[in-house]
C-alpha cells in the first residue's frame, strides 16, 4: 500500500520546523517558564460578518496524544540539527499544560481567542502548526456552510464537495464541520459512516450516458432505489422530466426527487415543477447543483424557484471565495509577564484573555467584551477548560449541540450579523480597560 | 489515538455515495462493457495560461491497490442500500483496466485529458472521487507553486503553507507538487522527510518575544544554529538589522540570512542591505515573507528589491486567487460507441483520444492536438499507458523529472504561456477532423 497520509505515530511531525528548532533553542537554554500563546484572527474573510469557531475541542484532544516515537525521532536526527540529548527530551514530550477554547460552533469575531494555551514555551511553541491547521480548515469549512445554511432558509443542504475539495482530511473533517453548520446530508461515504451524518447521492451523467435510453436508466435506477433522486440535465430537462412523469404516474414507480445540474436552474425548476404538478406528481422534490454558493442558493429563492433543496460542492468545499483565514497563534505572556508584538499591521494585545458575551433583558445578544482572563463580568465567558495539566476535563461536545450552540447563538445576535454580505459594523466586541491599560504598560516598557 | 485520517483500508471509502449505487446499478443489470472515462477541464482557473499537470501518476498507482476490505464492507451493509450479493462482488474487486495519463509535469491547456481510464464501466465509475480529488489537488497547487517559481526569477522560493493549507493530506501532497513545480525547500517536517525535500525554517516572533532582550535571542539562536536565519520585525527591523550587524561583524557570528516579514518588504530590504553592506556583510541574504503570492513576487523584484528568496505560505497553498478547478471525469465511450451529453455548457467531445504536442524546426513548440486515441500523427504522443489489465507498466518518474518535464517544456512554449496575467489565447490547442466528426455522428445519433 503507497503510505498517503500520515500515519498516527507521524502526528508529531506534522509542524513546521522552526517549531522543533525553537523547541531545542528553549531546552538548551533551560527556559521552561509557563507561557500563554493565543488563537485569533485579525480581520474577518471577505463578505463575512462572524465566524463559526471550529475544529478547537477536536484539536485541544488530539494535543493529549501527542508523542514523539522513537522512529520518529531518528527520522528527525537525519536532518542533523538536533542535539541526541534534545531528541532524548522529545522521546519524553507529553502535553502537560492548560487548553481554553470556545466550544465548537461558537460565532466568533476578530481578536477573540478561540484557544488558549497556558504551558511550558516549548510545549506551547510545539503545538502551533498542529493547531492552527486544525482550527484554520474546519472554522473555514463551518463558516462557509453555514452561509449556504443561511440562505438555503430551512431547504436541506447537501455536501457534494469531495472530489474538489483539498484532499481527503479536508474532505473527511469537512463533514464534521458541515454537521456544525446544521448540513443535511453528505455525499461522502466514509465522512457519514465516521461521524454519522446522513449519506446521500443520486446519479451521474455517466449512468445516463452508458444506457441507449434515458428513460430506461431513470426506471432501472428507480426500481432498484425506490425514492431515489434522477438526474435531468444529461440530453434535455424537460424531456427528462416527462419520462419522470411516465414512470412515476403511468408506472408507478417510486422517484423521491429530481436534480437539475445545469441551465437557468430557476427557470427550470418552475417549467419542472409546473409539468409534474399538471401531472399530478406534487410529491416529487426538485432539488439543484452545480456550482452553488450562498449567493446562488439565495438568488434562487428570492426569486421564488420551486426548489427543494441543494447539493452544494466546488464553491463551499474549497472556500472559493475566502479560502484563508487570517489566523495567527501568538505568545502574549511569558514568565508571567505580558509580551507584545509590534510588527506593522500586527500588533499584539498582550496577557491571557477571556471572552464576556452579553445579553439584554429579553436574551438578546448585544455585545462581547475581551477581557484579561481573571477579569470578572455579569455576562456569559466563553473560553472554557478543555485539557488541565495535560489532562481532558471536558467530555467530548456531540456535533449536535455545536450545532444548537451556533445556530441559537446566531438566532439571538443582531440580524446584521447573519447577513451574506458584509454590514460595518454588524457586531460590537469591546476590549476591557484593564487589557488596553496592560498593553500600554507593555509598550511603554518596550520604549 | 484519536482516528483522524482514513487508514489504509478505508481508501475505497473515499467516495461518493452514488459511485457505489451506480455500480450496483451497474451490476444489478450485468453492464460489464468496456468505458473510457476522461478526466479534463474545461477551461483555465482566473489568469491562468496554463495548468501543470499532477497527481495522477500517484493517482494511478493508488487504484492499482484499491480494494474492500470485509469490515469496511460491514460499515457499507450498515447504509441499508446494497444486497449482500454485490457487498460480495465488491470484497472481490481489484481494478483490472487500464489507465493512460499525462506524465507529471506536462503543461495542460482545457480539453486535454490528463488521464483517460478503459475498463469495465462499474470499475471506471468507482474510481471517479478519488481520481479527482488527487488530481484536482496536486495540478491546483502546482500550477500555483510554478507561478510563484516564475515570479522568483531563479531565487529560491521555500513552502511556509502548511499551517494554512486545507488539511494535513493538503500540506503533505503539496510538498510532492512543489517539487514538481521547483519550490527549493519545505517548512513541513513530515513532507520534507516522506518526499526527500530539504527540510527549511528559520524562527517565529514568539521566540523573541520570549527573551528580555532581541539581541540576545538573535545570538542563542545563532549559536546553535550557524547559518541560520534570524527574524528581523518582532519590534523594529532597522534596529534589529544593527543587532544583527553587531553579532555577524563584532561577535563573528554565522549568521545565513534574515528574513523581513511585515512592513514594506522592498523599501526594508533595500535599507537593511545597505546596512549589511556598508558594515562589510555581504555574505548576509534577505528572505522575505508574509501574505506573499506571484504577483507580489514579481512586483518586489520588478523594484529591484535586493531580495535573495522568499517563504511562501497561504496564498499558494490554498490556492487563494484560483482555488477550484473545473475538472470533469466524463464517460465518453461504453462498449465501444462513443457517449455524449448535452448540459447546457457542459458539452462532452466523445471517444477515447490522445494529445500531440508540435514542435517546428528548431524545437519550439507550436500547438497541441486532440485527436481520436488511434490517429497518429508526427508530433510527440502525451498520454502515456502507466496501468494496463490493473499493473502498473510505467516505473513510477521521480518527482526531479516531472520538474524538468514542466521546465523544459514551459520553456519552449510561446512565452505568453508563462505570463502571471492570462493572454488570450496564449496557446492553440486543435481538435481533430476525426475527433470532431465522432461528436457530430453522435450529436446526430441523438437527435
Amino acid at each position: 500500500m503507497h503510505t498517503l497520509w500520515p500515519q498516527s505515530d507521524e502526528l508529531a511531525l506534522l509542524t513546521d520546523l522552526y517549531e522543533l528548532t525553537m523547541a531545542q533553542a528553549y531546552w538548551a537554554e533551560r527556559m521552561h517558564e509557563p507561557a500563554v500563546f493565543s488563537l485569533f484572527f485579525r480581520k474577518l474573510p471577505a463578505h463575512r460578518n462572524v465566524m463559526l469557531a471550529c475544529g478547537q475541542e477536536h484539536v485541544a484532544r488530539l494535543v493529549t496524544e501527542l508523542h514523539f516515537p522513537r522512529a520518529q525521532l531518528d527520522r528527525l536526527d537525519t536532518l542533523g540539527l538536533f542535539k541526541g540529548d534534545f531528541l532524548a527530551w522529545l522521546e519524553g514530550f507529553r502535553f502537560s499544560g492548560d487548553i481554553h477554547v470556545l466550544p465548537e460552533g461558537t460565532p466568533v469575531f476578530p481578536h477573540e481567542p478561540l484557544l488558549e494555551v497556558r504551558a511550558p514555551v516549548i510545549e506551547a511553541q510545539l503545538l502551533e502548526t498542529l493547531v492552527m491547521n486544525y482550527i484554520n480548515l474546519e472554522t473555514l469549512l463551518a463558516s462557509k456552510a453555514m452561509r449556504v445554511v443561511l440562505a438555503a432558509d430551512g431547504r436541506p443542504v447537501v455536501d457534494f464537495g469531495m472530489r474538489r475539495m483539498h484532499g481527503m482530511d479536508a474532505a473527511l473533517r469537512g463533514v464534521r464541520a458541515y454537521q456544525v453548520a446544521g448540513l443535511t446530508a453528505t455525499s461522502n461515504v466514509l465522512g457519514a459512516l465516521r461521524y454519522g451524518m446522513q449519506a446521500s447521492g443520486t446519479m451521474a451523467h455517466s449512468f445516463i450516458q452508458a444506457h441507449h435510453d434515458e428513460e430506461e436508466a431513470f426506471r432501472l435506477y428507480a426500481r432498484l432505489y425506490p425514492g431515489t433522486t434522477l438526474l435531468l440535465d444529461t440530453y434535455d430537462t424537460l424531456a427528462a422530466a416527462d419520462k419522470v412523469i411516465r414512470l412515476a404516474r403511468d408506472e408507478g414507480l417510486d422517484i423521491g426527487a429530481v436534480r437539475l445540474d445545469s441551465g437557468d436552474l430557476g427557470a427550470l425548476a418552475r417549467q419542472v415543477r409546473s409539468r409534474f404538478d399538471t401531472a399530478g406528481l406534487q410529491r416529487i422534490r426538485i432539488v439543484v447543483s452545480g456550482g452553488l454558493d450562498e449567493h446562488a442558493v439565495q438568488a434562487l429563492l428570492a426569486a421564488d424557484a420551486p426548489i427543494d433543496g441543494f447539493g452544494v460542492g466546488t464553491e463551499m468545499g474549497s472556500v472559493a471565495d475566502a479560502p484563508t483565514l487570517d489566523l495567527a497563534y501568538k505568545l502574549t505572556e511569558y514568565a508571567g509577564e505580558p509580551r507584545l508584538k509590534n510588527s506593522p499591521g500586527k500588533q499584539l494585545v498582550p496577557g491571557a484573555k477571556q471572552v464576556w458575551r452579553f445579553r439584554d433583558g429579553d436574551g438578546r445578544i448585544t455585545h462581547d467584551e475581551i477581557t484579561r482572563r481573571h477579569e470578572q463580568r455579569d455576562a456569559e465567558p466563553l473560553l472554557v477548560p478543555v485539557v488541565e495539566q495535560g489532562a481532558i476535563v471536558r467530555p467530548e461536545q456531540p456535533v449536535a449541540s455545536a450545532h444548537d450552540l451556533a445556530w441559537n447563538t446566531l438566532q439571538a445576535m443582531p440580524a446584521a450579523v447573519r447577513g451574506l454580505r458584509d454590514a460595518e459594523p454588524a457586531y460590537r466586541v469591546d476590549t476591557s480597560a484593564a487589557l488596553l491599560k496592560l498593553r500600554d504598560q507593555a509598550l511603554a516598557e518596550f520604549d
